[in-house]
Parts: C-alpha cells; sequence; structure tokens
C-alpha cells in the first residue's frame, strides 16, 4: 500500500485558520514548536480554511486571501516544506466524508456539552443562532486529526475536550471495525505559556488589536511596543516597578536571547532606577532583531507566490493521498458500501 | 463545458434509503411515478445510504446489504437506466462537500425548527440524543437536490418543510455568489395519495409489519390479504359494508386494471351480501398478477448481481461528474479558495 504508513516517527497534526496573518503569540505558542517537532515528527500542517468558514461564511474573501500570507509566515519562521506537510484543508475531500460519518457517531447533547463549544460560542455571541457547521466543528476536527492517523496534537490546555472528543470517536470506530482502524490522540500542550497581548490580555489575537504580526514592519513594532502594557504602579523611573504581568519583560523573557542581561534588568527594574522607556527601546530592538529575517524571508517569497503555491500544491496532494487512504479505511471498518471500480 | 447542462428538460431528484425492500405503498407513492417521469425528465434516482446511516451508525450490514437490493427493485418495477441515473449517494465525495459548506449557512436554531426533523426526532424518540448527523440531514437533502441542480423534488406532504430548508441555502448561495448559480426547487406532491399499511395505518413500512413487499412470494401475498384490514362492523355476509377506510378497497382501487368491476363490488359490499373472503380472493387475485412479472423480471437479475452493480457504477460515475461541476460551481460562487492543479 502506502510506504509511509511504515515510517515509525510520531504523526502530529496541527494547523491555523486563515483569518489573519499570524503573529508573535502564534510563534510562542505554537510556530517554534513545529519548527523543532518537524525533525523528528511526520508533521502535517493544515490551512485550515474550512474550519475558518464555519464562523466566517459572510467573509470568505478574508479566508481566501489570507490563505497564501499564512503559507508565507510557515515559510518565513522555518517551517520546512520538505520535513512538514503543509496543505490547504478544503482541498481534501476525505474530510468531509469522515466528518460526514462521525456526524453519525456523535450525539447533538454531546457536541453541546463540549466546553470548547460552548465557551467559544459564548465569546463570539452566537447563541442559539450558531451556524450548525460551528457546532460540528468538534467532529471535522477529529476528521483531521484521524485522517492522518496522528498521535500527537499540539494545542492550548483549552483545547484538550477536543482531543477529547476525537478519542470518543476514534473508540466507536474501531469497536464497530472490530480492529485498532485508528489510533488515539494525545494532547501535546506546550510547557511555555502563551504570550499575552500587549494590553495584557491573556491572548494575543488580531481581532483585538492586541496583536505584533510576524510580518510587522519596524514602525508597528515601534508602535506595539510603546503601547505595551508595563506596570502601571511605575509612575516615576526612581519607583520600584513589578515584573510579574508587565509585558514588557514576559516579551524580553520569550524572545531576548540575552537571559543574563534580561535577568539584570528585572532586578534594576524592581529596585527602581529603570524607567520603562529604557526597557522598551531594548524589547524594540530584540523584536526587531528577531522580525527582521522574517520579514526579509517573507518579503522574497512574496514576490513569487507561484513557488509558495506549489509548494502548498505538492503538500496537499500528498495530503490528498494519504487523506483518501484513510477515508477507504474508514469506510470498509464501518461497513460503508464502496462500488469497486 | 458538460454538454448535459444543456439538456432543457426539467431535472428531478429522488431516492430511497436503502433499509429493507421498496414495498407497495412505494410504488403508489413514488416509483411509478419515476417510471412515468423519466420519459421526460431528466431523472436522477439515489440509493441514500448516507442518509439512512444518519440513524443506523450501528447497522450499516443492513444499509449496505440493502443497496443491491432496492437496485433490484428499481430494475424490476421499470426505472430504466438508459433513461434515469440511479446512483449510490455515499460514492459520491461532492455531496459531503456542499453539505459541509451550506451547514455553515444554516443556524442550529433553524435546523431545530424544522418540522419533518422535529417530527423524525419524536418518532423515533432521541430526544436530546440524535445523532449530529441527524439533525443535520435537511442540509445533507439541500446538498443532493442542488448537487443535480434539480428544480423538481417527488415529496410526500410532509417533506415540503425540507423543500424549503433547501431554497433557502440556494438564496443565500446565489446572493453570495452574486449571480443564479443554484436554481430553486419545487416539491412535486404526487396526485394520489398514500397507500395505507395492511392494517389501515395511514403509511406502510417494513419496520411496522405492515407492508407488502415488491418482491413478496405468493405465499406472503396470500397472508397479507388474509390478515387485511377491512370494516370491523361488517360481520356476516349479509351486513351491509364500509368501502371507505376499508383497505381492500383501496388496494383494489390502487391495483385492479378493471375499474368497472371494482365499482360494482364495491355497491354490492355496500349494500350487503359481499363477505370479505370473496372480496379478499379477489385482492390477492390482483396483486398477484401485479407483482407475478416484477418478481420474475426481479429474480432474473438477482442471478447477475455484477450487471447490477455495473449499472449502478454507471450511473454513479455519470452522478459523480455531474455533482463535482456543480461543487466546483459553488466553490467557485462562494469563494472558497482553490488550488488550481
Amino acid at each position: 500500500m502506502n510506504p509511509e504508513t511504515c515510517d515509525p516517527r510520531p504523526v502530529i497534526v496541527t494547523g491555523d485558520r486563515p483569518t489573519g496573518p499570524l503573529h508573535l503569540g502564534h510563534y510562542v505558542g505554537s510556530l517554534r514548536n513545529r519548527v523543532a517537532l518537524q525533525a523528528t515528527h511526520r508533521q502535517f500542517v493544515l490551512v485550515a480554511d474550512a474550519q475558518a468558514l464555519t464562523d466566517n461564511a459572510q467573509d470568505p474573501d478574508r479566508i481566501r486571501r489570507n490563505i497564501l500570507e499564512v503559507a508565507l509566515d510557515y515559510l518565513a519562521v522555518g517551517i520546512d516544506p520538505a520535513l512538514s506537510t503543509v496543505c490547504v484543508q478544503s482541498a481534501l475531500p476525505a474530510l468531509a466524508e469522515l466528518t460526514q460519518l462521525y456526524l453519525n457517531l456523535v450525539t447533538v447533547a454531546r457536541l453541546e456539552r463540549n466546553p470548547t463549544v460552548r465557551q467559544e460560542i459564548q465569546a463570539r455571541g452566537f447563541g442559539r443562532d450558531i451556524p450548525a457547521g460551528f457546532l460540528c466543528y468538534p467532529v471535522a476536527q477529529a476528521a483531521d486529526i484521524t485522517a492522518f492517523r496522528a498521535t500527537l496534537v499540539p494545542v492550548g490546555e483549552d483545547q484538550a475536550p477536543m482531543i477529547e472528543q476525537t478519542n470518543e470517536i476514534v473508540r466507536r470506530v474501531n469497536r464497530q471495525a472490530g480492529r485498532p482502524l485508528l489510533p488515539e490522540a494525545r494532547a501535546l500542550i506546550p510547557e511555555t505559556g502563551r504570550l499575552p497581548g500587549i494590553d495584557g490580555r491573556a491572548k494575543m489575537s488580531k481581532s483585538q488589536g492586541n496583536a505584533v504580526a510576524l510580518s510587522a514592519p519596524p514602525e508597528a513594532i515601534r508602535e506595539a511596543v510603546r503601547r505595551m502594557y508595563t506596570d502601571p504602579g511605575h509612575l516615576r523611573v526612581s519607583d520600584p516597578g513589578r515584573v510579574e504581568g508587565n509585558v514588557v519583560f514576559t516579551y524580553l523573557d520569550a524572545f531576548d536571547p540575552d537571559g543574563a542581561a534580561v535577568a539584570e534588568l528585572k532586578a534594576r527594574y524592581r529596585r527602581g532606577g529603570l524607567g520603562d522607556t529604557a526597557v522598551k527601546a531594548r524589547l524594540e530592538a530584540v523584536l526587531d532583531a528577531f522580525l527582521a529575517p522574517l520579514r526579509e524571508r517573507r518579503a522574497a517569497l512574496a514576490q513569487r507566490p507561484d513557488e509558495v503555491l506549489d509548494l502548498l500544491r505538492d503538500g496537499t496532494k500528498r495530503a490528498q493521498r494519504l487523506t483518501a487512504d484513510t477515508l477507504e479505511a474508514v469506510r470498509d471498518g464501518l461497513g460503508v458500501f464502496t462500488l469497486a471500480a
């Protein structure tokens, strides 16, 4: 059959909704892990446009436009198409077919109990008027995960219930098939926490206006650092300041390669005598040094969109084969009729 | 593009869930109309196994087994694969993809308000534990109808809300596309009413044990007619009897080619002096005369299952092309990203 299925490395499925450019929060929370993991894992990275459409059906242009942008961000940070398979979710028909099969194995009550869905329904203010596709998205996610036979799924802690939902479906499929057709997946929760927004809120998000895009030009970095939340009680340079919850220091911890220098700055800031302006100037230089090479790689790639689309196409074709194989196995295992060609 | 799209005939989509053999109720309610309509309409007949799985996920073997049985019933009654396209629903991936797209355009509240879904949820006793796929099935049905660009959908009166649901999706897609991409569909409600079950209940259904299969052998016909509901007040041959609600007469009306003789029998029955046994003997002969040639054709075809599967395969391939074309147009119209090959 497929020689790739003999690959013994653990399989990771991950991805992003192409609703806007990726930002530093994505980098800290997932992208840098992907760059590390791709050397030792079989990694599939989905540009999750089908999922993005579940709550953006009225604005498909935004989703479509951002697919290339997200692909550029991936390549700029070092996701290597020779090591990771990057693919476009809506171009994988097997995912829709698996979703359709799995929807019969999950009750509406179970979907409504899913804490992630409940939270997101609240956060988005959908009430009872949620799109049916949005209610069903944990099932679509189970299709994504199982289609690649993933065993590891990098998620935030709040997404762990999604993995449990997937594994319930996996067990149901395996029970009906009478054999371990699909592997259960495990959440891979990153050790480093989430990068806060520049306003100090827990989550960086473009829609909340507290994000720094990976493609941010120097002026945008300067402006973001200028607006960054520090210690509201630190009014004069000579005052002692708080480092905990001070976003500037959180970012220095995340991006400054000189940990000793950051420790020294923290000590001075706590004692008093170090102003926000000086710390922010350092952070601006650090972020600029970090983002400048990304920005350059991205700009160079953006000049050759056809090459980027070719890479997406290659990854998508590979993903099409793999997911079609899984669909065939699941249909067979569940006893769905097949008209041999 | 596709030369078939230049065919000016109205397009019909219809089909059956392969949950068991088709029966006389199917014949009166839909099959005979299909045989008539196939001469003047482009008719697509779906063996709706994917839909059947929405509430039979625990028993896929039954669905799989009955696909060939339903195809045999179709051919036996005169659905002509040269005139009608007979296809297997689960073998059309475009339907799952269209369903996925349409699910984003319909709210959960709207699905829950659908009267057909509400009734069937009650009838099946699902409560809140309905499979998600079952809640979503009006959307899947909209995918079936629109995938073939159907303008006419033969349905019972109770199914009319499904067409309205479909047309809401059609209008939403067309509005977003900015052009009349999909046609609205119209319910084609048969003039002749439903054939009651042999027990007098309004609906003939295998699961209620009140059906006569199209493939019924003579003994089964005899037994069904013997058990048939007549006029419970008609105790002696000499008593006047009621013809209205008397299933034997309803069946004679439906199947006896000699209308004048049936009218004469009714008059005698009403006056008194005609026993149930005599009327039932006539009905048994009528049904046997009607079903014998069907049974023979069916038995002959059942000897050559490979030929029947070939016919299904041909129809399914044709349907795959057509539905894939529609999917491409809908994706384009809705602005979904497409990676050109």
